[in-house]
């Protein structure tokens, strides 16, 4: 059910991952994948564009052919057996531009929590916002089989909340590091904020890619009513460049009051997006669960071919997303993913996720065994 | 060429124009037209995604397949005789995205200069930038057989400059008067701002809607080349629900900088939205050619419905857009949109363009000959 791009089809498709690359070096850096899209979204796609439906989305609350937020409700009740109230969810042009409107909209005044590393955007969508980022740093030399290592330091959240921070956002599955945070550290998390008056702004982009295997998801705001969700289907199946995302809140009169910002803070939902969207959430469950099955085997060949070919490499193992974090620092090269674009492959460089950190580099998993195998073997040519 | 769409064809494009009207009443408030796009552009969307092209669109100034750039380049040389250097333009996610995005970014700090009317966004997009507004007011009774009637106040302007103003935003050609400032008006605004170290930013997102019968828009940017221009075939094509419009410099090296911004700064340029601005861009001009006769042909029907049934209206010569702007203070109603709401027809209210500014309203006459008899008809019935 999940068909592999050839490279000249990926190249079509995917102007950004592919045309960021020469010809011959394989693109294993942004967070997009070289699988054909779910049938339902292309035959939702094909049917709006042969409606002409290329006009603005209609006003939130409104009634709209691409009912996103019926849609979300029954992905989240099927999925995490979360019921969300009707009516929760506000379209936005997408994440990062969700992540932006909270900030200037919902969350109170202050710095901003941001726990490092972290998807770049983060510190430069609270720079945008004139907000000051308190960061709170992963320790690259936690165990890695201690299914706690990763999770966030709470006793650090705690001095930034005390010393005036009054937002944290969170990434939940998070990117880079590949971890799905477990209910009692949520909960301990919702209420240190509530100790302190703060709020969490939560992205929960790559959700529903917790990869078999793994507890079931626990989506914050089921723990925590009061905090912001920004949310999208673009990361799990492959439509971020279309535009669409939601902010859910819990409070319906919040969401009222964040309809009516000026069309000038809000404007940037595609009408195509939120078909795609919809589509999405309600009509791609198997293909959804095809997805996630080739992304277990992807990451246990990656786990394999780094033991065979990078055995000093660290591997976080991967719970949710199909972006692996590699430790390298073992092999003594600052900028690993530099290194390795000379030796024909893109990765993410680690110190754009977190600054100053030298050795580790993001790679994408997402793409055929063929190519998986030459990323690897490449990287290790680039490191030994 | 140009097929008008039946109410249930509009209802299902075009979820926000005819969404927020109840079953019955004929919307002729947003700036979006009831006819079918162009051939061109579906076939082109059809395409790109029938090859899965969701993802994020490519970086601008790398090579990308729906090129935007060169397809305007073209369509400026052919229709405005404007010889537009390659690479100029960078991808944004809309226009009102583009004009936030230089103000924040391209435009020296101050007061920005905005005239009266405008399109209401333009004073949210201010006050979201953190700037504060320096009104210029068209006065609505100038005689509109003067064909400098609704040309901008040029000593207004300076007083402002005068004042500390450094940025004046300009509509050309005028969403709500539908007028196309001539290139004497042009050369005059560019000498002023010059004097003040001032800049225009201009949106030009209706210049290919200049009807029959005007002469050839001049753009502001082939008269003054230190202005920042945001455009979209957008309005023009009926594509304003796909997100992608232009920022264009003269100046590489701005360009560099302004491509330099954070992602989270620019990221709303949908994939598909380029794919459809360069099929019109490139391949629409005979779909456009048409557009406007048909829309030169309304343009007089709503001229002698309006001397029929509102004798005593006072309508501004339509030069260009599908947006006519009614003064209707003769009737003694402050709210004549609301008035019309009520008979079945959704104007735009006057006073969200001129804060303050009672009977007026802006019609848009881009639909059917039939739904255009109706809505001057209903209009009649609620003010006389
Ligand atoms: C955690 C996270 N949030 C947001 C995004 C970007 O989302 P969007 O393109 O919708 O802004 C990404 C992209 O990889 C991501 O990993
Ligand atoms: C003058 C003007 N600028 C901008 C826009 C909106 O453009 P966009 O939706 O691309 O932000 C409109 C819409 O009617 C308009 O009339």
């Amino acid at each position: 059910m999940i068909r592999d791009l050839t490279d000249s089809e990926a190249r079509a498709a995917l102007p950004l991952k592919w045309g960021a690359v020469p010809e011959g070096t394989i693109p294993a850096w942004v967070a997009e994948m070289d699988f054909a899209p779910a049938p339902a979204i292309t035959a939702a796609l094909t049917a709006a564009v042969g409606r002409g439906m290329l006009g603005y989305s209609a006003f939130p609350g409104t009634a709209q052919p691409a009912d996103l937020d019926a849609a979300f409700r029954g992905f989240a009740e099927r999925h995490w057996g979360w019921d969300v109230a009707p009516d929760s969810s506000t379209p936005v042009g997408d994440v990062v531009a969700g992540l932006r409107l909270a900030l200037d909209e919902l969350c109170p005044p202050g710095p901003v929590v941001v726990p490092l590393p972290c998807y770049p955007p983060f510190r430069d969508v609270v720079a945008l916002a004139g907000r000051e980022a308190a960061y709170v740093e992963h320790d690259p030399d936690l165990d890695h089989d201690d299914p706690d290592a990763g999770a966030l330091d709470l006793a650090a959240v705690e001095r930034h909340l005390e010393a005036g921070a009054r937002t944290v956002l969170l990434c939940h599955p998070h990117n880079p590091l590949g971890r799905v945070a477990r209910r009692a550290e949520l909960e301990a998390l919702r209420d240190l904020v509530a100790a302190h008056g703060a709020r969490v702004l939560v992205d929960e982009v790559h959700a529903p890619l917790v990869l078999p295997g793994q507890d079931r998801f626990v989506p914050y705001l089921s723990v925590d009513p009061g905090a912001v969700l920004v949310t999208s289907a673009s990361k799990t199946f492959g439509t971020p460049g279309l535009h669409a995302a939601q902010v859910v809140l819990t409070d319906p009169e919040e969401t009222a009051r964040l309809r009516a910002v000026p069309i000038a803070a809000n404007h940037g939902h595609s009408g195509l997006g939120m078909v795609a969207g919809a589509a999405a959430w309600r009509d791609s469950d198997l293909w959804l669960h095809a997805l996630r099955s080739r992304l277990r085997v992807n990451a246990e060949d990656l786990r394999d071919l780094v033991a065979q070919h990078l055995p000093k490499a660290r591997l976080r193992p991967l719970e949710a997303t199909y972006l692996a974090w590699l430790d390298l620092r073992a092999y003594g090269v600052a900028d690993p993913a530099g290194a390795a674009l000379e030796h024909g492959v893109r990765l993410a460089p680690g110190h754009d996720y977190h600054p100053g950190l030298d050795g580790h580099a993001r790679l994408n998993i997402a793409t055929s065994e063929k190519r998986l195998v030459q990323i690897v073997e490449r990287l290790a040519a680039a490191l030994t």
